[in-house]
């Protein structure tokens, strides 16, 4: 049997899945940030015209994936398998907005890693044979979030100077085994890391050291430098985490300054859009990624990334029972060329 | 590319992916029911010496997962991959169980079916050679589940006859890419089936149509009869929605009920242990999988089994906010003979 498997964490595909298309749904505030022109879909109205913000969460998960599909040219049932999960109990977000599709549902729950863990999976399957087409797709909607986690949002809160903004949106990437790509080469499963840190309204710092160990086993396991990637974009550390994550490498000798980037910190404007720490959520991730990024791989902008996305396995309940935050990072590398 | 995927929603494996071991640990209930024999750790203590039924929720994770190792004399470090999920909010069970393994974990949210789903992907994984072990891991526990889903345990609230009795145990199963089986042959990916039950007191109803869809979806997909397997092993329909699917077959001129048995009608004794309509949870098919399927299998009893586990896909608050329930189910063919 040929092995895919290299190193210690890290898979190397045969075949290079090829990304077929992908979409991106923003929610108004996100729609007001620097990264407005790239989503396909910018929302006014963060209750998509639905009853609930849960329901908006699934409605924006139907639209990127409609929109992923009329891109690609492809209906439901061509779809083999798809992978999806996001952070409300339970993931009603992704079942309920894939009821009515028949597609071969596969539900995952990597918190704020789910865009990579699904994007890993969905190259597996599609690498491997096991799919002609897979699909990836998650989100997070800022109003669901924040009364699941928090508070209710009439109660006005006041949020700590670590606290990140649950980012309003959806992401869907479609794979398929033969296209123009970007291709899929390379993932990473990240293990989990707890460094005991007990804040969960500083969740860049519960998951850098997660970020730090999934990145630096990449790049060992696949034998590569920081250099040998354009950017290096982790989901969302936030600013803190970020900094954090530099720090972690600088004590290696390593400076990944030159090619870092986190999709928290990119998609908020620090300076007009008050959201503290930066953006966070399933959604902060996916729509950065098949909004901004895949759009600047098109332009030939960047011809190689690794994604990153980054999740907090934290509940409420757990921090009420005095648990430190588990942190987890996968890790896939994306390529114009094979 | 070689193609292992088959008719609509299957795939066949190419390399036949070894069960090397598998474990099961059962709460006291579980302990004094009818397959007792078959459990490999019957706690006499539901909270497993932890501070809260989470907590216990997660060392009897780590209870599976460390007996199937032991059993297969392999450490964590061999393992390359690790599916699992669970009930809880979060899945804190899984995350917090795997927070020191340094295991690479993907989690999954699949309700009940989180076995089926996890088997499958990590048949996928090593027939595929993305792994060379990979494992399957899933626990549910009564009243972490009770209090998170219904109401607080000490309220002594009434159960409808229709009502399930969620299980506290774990499960955990090794693949590996060479062993002496049983083997992993074949699997299907369920989609979603909603047929609008609203009454989550009645979740062998709701489930009970994606168990008939993938069941069959599996028969035709292979082109099977359900004489071709000693027994089709759903997970936790209990009783009603055992019957529910039988007659769903019996409209198609099918006969289950000499092949039919579900985890939730054999893991308690209906007539003196009081849980109306069976057991249900992660647990329930885990267990009864790993603890009495597998042995049964050992001693050669069973040659052929379809496993699958179905999963009702709903939340407290998509309950509250009128929503029906959607139901999954993904079935793993597990044979002696490769």
């Amino acid at each position: 049997m040929e092995q895919c498997r290299i190193g210690k964490q890290s898979v190397q595909f045969r075949n290079h899945p090829a990304i077929l298309a992908s979409a991106s749904v923003a929610g108004k505030k996100e729609s007001e940030g620097p990264l407005a022109g790239y989503f396909d879909i910018c929302g006014k109205d963060t209750k998509f015209a639905q009853a609930s913000w849960e329901k908006a969460e699934s409605k924006m998960q139907e639209i990127a994936l409609d929109s992923a599909r009329y891109k690609a040219g492809i209906r439901n049932a061509n779809i083999d398998v798809l992978f999806a999960g996001d952070l409300l109990n339970q993931c009603i977000g992704s079942s309920f907005s894939l009821r009515d599709t028949g597609i071969p549902f596969l539900g995952l729950y990597g918190a704020c890693s789910t865009m990579a863990e699904a994007l890993c999976l969905s190259a597996v399957m599609v690498d491997g044979g096991y799919a002609r087409i897979a699909a990836a797709l998650t989100s997070s909607h800022f109003a669901s979030a924040e009364r699941q986690y928090r508070f209710p949002l009439v109660y006005g809160g006041q949020r700590t100077p670590t606290a990140q903004w649950t980012v309003t949106g959806a992401g869907c990437v479609l794979l398929g085994q033969k296209g123009d790509g970007p291709y899929i080469n390379a993932a990473t499963f990240g293990s989990i890391v707890d460094f005991g840190i007990k804040d969960a309204a500083n969740m860049g710092a519960a998951m850098a050291p997660a970020a730090y160990s999934t990145i630096r086993t990449h790049l060992d396991d696949l034998k590569k430098a920081p250099e040998d990637y354009d950017v290096i974009v982790t989901g969302d550390l936030g600013s803190l985490g970020s900094e954090l994550l530099l720090e972690l490498f600088r004590r290696d000798g390593v400076d990944l300054s030159t090619r870092h980037n986190d999709c928290g910190c990119l998609i908020f404007d620090p300076k007009t859009q008050d959201v503290h720490a930066g953006g966070s959520g399933c959604g902060c991730s996916a729509t950065t990624l098949c909004g901004y990024f895949l759009k600047k791989m098109a332009q030939r902008e960047y011809k190689n990334i690794l994604f990153c996305a980054t999740g907090a396995l934290l509940s409420p309940l757990s921090t009420q029972q005095g648990e430190s935050i588990p942190g987890i990072c996968h890790a896939v590398s994306i390529s114009t060329e094979r």
